[in-house]
């Protein structure tokens, strides 16, 4: 397809349009719906500011709805060759309703409007993990509630220290989810900025309403700065990915302590079946991948935050063309994020704690500590009784 | 010097002490005023629980005071041999006191004690920080109300795009270090909870005050889950190192501009002989290494919270000695912020724009999309405008 | 598709196996090409040693073949509800072949079965890259040789030093380029040990060949301990990975050389039109958007490494499934450099030196050095003449 | 003190210096030695070629030597106000034998006498480490015939799955290492090569004679082009700290194994106490910290790999000051992997296997898969024998 810029003759070499576009297109096909929300609501400004006549507004409208029906049935996608989906979307206007499809772009350009769609994007999603850690939460005090007062070893240099409880061990997750959700509300609120109208990086000679757009489109507020709605680029992105990282962090810890705790030598916890898979050679085996791969999630996203970061450095203001490279790990971050904590929910839901093992495991030496408090209760200074009861274990 | 925990005739491996404890004493010695304030606050409330007896406390103050005045005069050092900051406080207290510094360490754990000092360290550090940028917020903003009317050509793919000021260039890092702000009060906030009372991560059957203690110490809240004081180790830290790459990422424009833009082929800005340096070989050299150096430290920081991510991956809960290492990364990163928010704040006053140089860069087609703009304002679709410009330049 | 370790009735939750197997079947579609060689290996050796019969044999044979047909016209795809690739090939084998197909898993384990495909595609892999790379040293070598002679300026701290000439600049990448293939070696090497038969990591009671199957299979050498194949995973990727990384730093320092020098600030440069692309708003734009997707592509592969080192770290011995998580950063990485080094040499044969523009750029204070060593040459010390030389310019 | 570049009047802003030197005058205490050596191989090729007579080259020689003497003797120090040790070293030179000491530095720029030292502190730092690994080979060789023949279970995704021993065990990591040292000498070997004479990164007009310096150095071989001396900064560096990441995910495998290996809940392993710390508030524990520091020192140079490729990212060709920011990671993961090589051989050389317990533990579970494998030899397919096994246990 021929791209908005080219001029009859001029031809980009199609291996370097592969590079360019290739695994980009796939990502724009999940970014589609977002791109006419942000095209909708700059066709209703630009017919507020007397851009548009009435009618063709209400064509680029319902030009804008088709697209918008078709992405949903599967029949909008991006091809091999596509530009992008702005030109993609440009043009079916222009093929279907003539000059007026020539009229979206006006006081806009690719700049803002992929800013737009991504922030759009990702405010839907940064919403639904939000749910999602409501949900968990929510599972987490039930389990917390159900088997709190059942007691079990609490452990420190992976060794048996003191005597902890099943609601210690839950109600640890619960405040660390809260506190993530703190910080992911704070990532939410960052990227709740509206860049359309921002253009390029350094607006137009046109009397563009950025508030109505905003507010169209849901933002709390306008980026103001229009340069700065560039230079964000890599900076916004790094906020969500390092909230994210902190969800993960905290079920990446819940997924170890399962993974030690379910093994035949604790057997602090039993799952059911749903959760575990087999193998293919071992006929004995029954294995909790789910919590192998719930491990693993929060060094993908690590990884992902260090691309955008590193790669956003050293450039200079203004778009850089580099980081289109930070929308797959963007998108691939709160994807991985999201069904992250619905599954570690449904593994919650099927972890059942063995009452008589984690009793039998504490044994006494574990008491040691309190029977050194004991005789502090008797007025011996601590450590003095630190060392009686060690020297009782010579 | 002998450890708290070892019986006579235990050894630990001289080799092994050296690893184990070597870089980390250093680190020690910067905190040492903080575990004082820590074992203050504990031994109050050891006295209003009543462990300690009124006398008892009034030593215990007595000899801490005297450590907090040793330590500002360079005279509480940490050497070799030692095992950590806590075990040498309550030997100084002992040895110069008597069994009442066996008592300091009544009802807790060095995991909470390192836990507690660490994160005054922070509260500390992060409010400079704060400060820091509050002083270059209003750099920039004198800087924009000063030049701001200057125009200057805006870049886009490093190339002259449209017309731009210095009221946009320095406007956006306004609006950039703003938001750095909020994701950084959202970091402080997190680590502004007392682990203190936690104890090795489950407590301790003895009724500490941990309210009190908190409120002695300006702590937010008390951190209540005394296993999550131990789970978020590597994770608050992790909040905090997020917050310090946005400002450094937001430092790395400015100084990747700075750079380009004193250049000798762009000649935008000048600087003052205090923050250039030279060369040993090339007598005609005159270097904004300062610049370079700031470039540098979002990198560092960013490898430092890879460093803590990655560390306290794949760990179970409870108290993991493995986290001792993020102690180093977290330390520098925050000294390394500070220093680069101040040192950015005297590039900056030493920074003057080149208004001829940078007037006369704004060449003709910059105004491009403004002619098409114009041929809009007159009916013409944008894109058939954008075209007819495009076609002018043949 | 029923699991290879199902009994019936066992069933796994649905969302828990789109989360395990999700990403993965897109990953192993890229695979089965491998896993058909490697278990046409097996099925030679098992008949070999006995196992399988000749007629056996010729119909495993006949079935991988058939698989690898239908392969190759995009016929065999992998679909949600597939468990994996070898399952896959194991109940087509079983569907057409009967009883035969139950066969081809005989000691063997999907663990050992999904390296040796992973080794065979790096392998792949990495040979097209040294042929890229020779044929990136010819295209610079090429450069050097035609434009060499031409002088150029020579930068430090991204300021005019000392006079340099195109043939110091395009003979540096061969250098680094040269370097960057030795690693590379160094990690084909790593790579090249079969792992086939190491079975589940504690390989199996039966004498399995495993010197024939890594011959058939042209590997250079067996791996011998069952165990270190499984431990060895995370940490041969990170081989590969690095060695990626030298690649694209030596790129990424091209690319960036090249966007400030087609500045119109520097225009060192010429670039042919079919490796620039235009804007959609900006009807003058030539962008160079190549060069800045080239620049990217470094960090992509750092945050991949970051991913698999990360993953893989705080983890014991033996199969963990946390590991899945490293195929794709693995599979794109090879993909993204060897992409790369050939769209680096479009760009390359597509860069044409300005003369003019270069010599005029050699400017007087650029031979300060030069003349200080004069005096040098006359007997004067060499400060003693950097010092005068600087006094001249005061 | 005066820099060499100071002209009388000028003055470097206080700040910007202490922020541009502080860290760095530490690590090149560190150096000092290296770049004395440096030094007198290039005072020794000016004389060669004529630029210092044989009176000037002994009074060098003698002023480098007492250097040396003083550096050894902890007399010659790096303080705050110094510029570099580069400079220190001249200063010392002109205070003690007059104009002389301005010879030094002729035909040299800081900028490859940086690069001379460094190599060859890397290259003493790598033959060191490859001394250790083999010394650490040669132990679990030793372990390995000691304890080989012991039974013990194998594991997958965490669980007990197939019988292995401490053959199996321990031989894994004997081939994991000898993997690491072929990584290692490719590293060692990139780094061998002499950048001495290519000055700020563009030769000069003299006739220096690089290939005697590389020769008197050690070095195999001298690095050609002056530009890609310069350009390799951050490369080397890089192919170093790969080459250790591979060592240290070893010894995190070895020290994760050890760690789950010596819990209550397994004991497979005793260590001896001499490798063992206590607890300040449980006066029953004994903690292998030891296995911790040792598990998460390759998180610590994962992350300083980080910083390394992060911060050469994106920068032009030549002397770029940001990259001085890549001695701190690579000197602290030099020594950081030397000393733990030293320390895993003490953890290795105290550890014993407990014979009862782990042939104990290899439950009849366990050999399933080969008695699934047993009716195979008896003509049943491996897939039907693995589901008759697999129903048994019903």
């Amino acid at each position: 397809m021929k791209k908005l810029w080219q001029k009859d003759g001029s031809k980009l070499n199609p291996e370097v349009e592969a590079f360019e576009t290739g695994g980009d297109l796939l990502l724009d096909q999940r970014l589609i719906k977002y791109d006419c929300l942000g095209s909708i609501a700059h066709a209703k400004m630009l017919h507020r500011i007397g851009i548009l006549s009435k009618e063709e507004l209400s064509q680029l409208l319902a030009g804008l709805t088709k697209i918008l029906q078709l992405y949903k049935q599967g029949k909008f996608n991006m091809e091999m060759g596509d530009e992008d989906m702005h030109t993609k979307i440009e043009d079916y206007l222009t093929g279907k309703y003539g000059e007026v499809g020539g009229k979206i772009h006006t006081g806009r350009s690719r700049n803002d409007q992929i800013l737009t769609a991504v922030r759009l994007y990702c405010k839907d999603q940064l919403e639904s993990i939000e749910k999602e850690l409501d949900i968990l939460i929510g599972s987490f005090t039930k389990f917390f509630k159900k088997y709190g007062s059942i007691k079990m070893p609490g452990f420190t240099h992976m060794q048996k220290a003191m005597p902890s409880s099943i609601a210690i061990w839950s109600g640890g997750f619960i405040e660390s989810l809260q506190d993530d959700k703190k910080t992911l509300k704070n990532a939410a609120d960052i990227n709740n900025q509206s860049p359309l109208g921002s253009a390029a990086g350094y607006g137009v000679p046109l009397k563009l309403d950025r508030i109505y757009t905003a507010k169209l489109l849901g933002f709390a507020r306008v980026q103001n700065n229009p340069l700065y709605c560039q230079n964000s680029k890599g900076k916004i992105e790094a906020v969500i990915l390092a909230s994210l990282v902190n969800i993960l962090q905290t079920i990446n810890k819940f997924a170890s302590d399962v993974m030690l705790f379910t093994t035949t030598e604790f057997q602090y916890f039993k799952t059911s079946s749903s959760v575990r898979t087999g193998s293919s050679i071992m006929p004995q085996k029954k294995n909790l991948d789910l919590a192998e791969l719930l491990r693993s999630k929060v060094h993908v996203v690590l990884g992902n935050y260090t691309q955008i970061v590193s790669m956003s450095g050293n450039l200079i203001s203004g778009y850089n063309r580099d980081l289109q490279d930070t929308k797959k790990p963007l998108l691939e971050s709160l994807e991985i994020t999201l069904n992250s904590v619905k599954v570690t929910n449904i593994l919650l839901n099927n972890l059942i704690p063995d009452k008589i093992a984690l009793e039998a495991s504490l044994t006494e030496e574990m008491y040691a500590t309190e029977r050194a408090l004991n005789l502090v209760k008797k007025g011996m200074s601590f450590r003095k009784a630190y060392k009686t009861i060690k020297a009782e274990d010579l």
